[in-house]
């Protein structure tokens, strides 16, 4: 499956979940990942992210397509994405 | 078509994009966007969105898709989203 996460945390979990993600998906903007996983895979990236956030105050939306073939992309401006690889 | 876009811009023009989005889309996070448009639409929104931003400095992810029903949506945590129809 295909996944986009996007979230909005308190600023003290912000770097942990950054880290989290980076682990299993590309980071492609600030507060957004993308990225293929298995069934398992989402299991456990979900179970990471239950276990990161306050969720009385934060905010983590999953985007879940079967397949990437699904979603087009267009990016305006720059492509965060590129320029964190040379970073 | 269904649309989700990010965007990560200068704060001097997060305002402006949030209102212009507003128009079309449903606001449902912080610099997250998303929501039904025609093709005509889709178009204005675009226009629109390189009308606001700084190309040099800003990045905008359109995320297309040909219909909702391809994509499923999990949140953690708070959904900002009817937080803000209350506010």
């Amino acid at each position: 499956m295909y996944v986009i996460i996007v979230y909005d945390v308190g600023v003290e979990r912000v770097n942990k979940i950054k880290k989290f993600l980076r682990v299993w998906l590309n980071w492609v903007q600030n507060s957004v990942f993308e990225g293929e996983l298995t069934e398992s895979e989402y299991i456990k990236v979900e179970q990471g992210i239950n276990n990161i956030i306050d969720k009385k105050l934060d905010s983590v939306i999953i985007f879940k397509l079967k397949d990437r073939k699904f979603i087009d992309r267009n990016i305006i401006g720059i492509d965060k994405n590129i320029q964190s690889d040379i970073l």
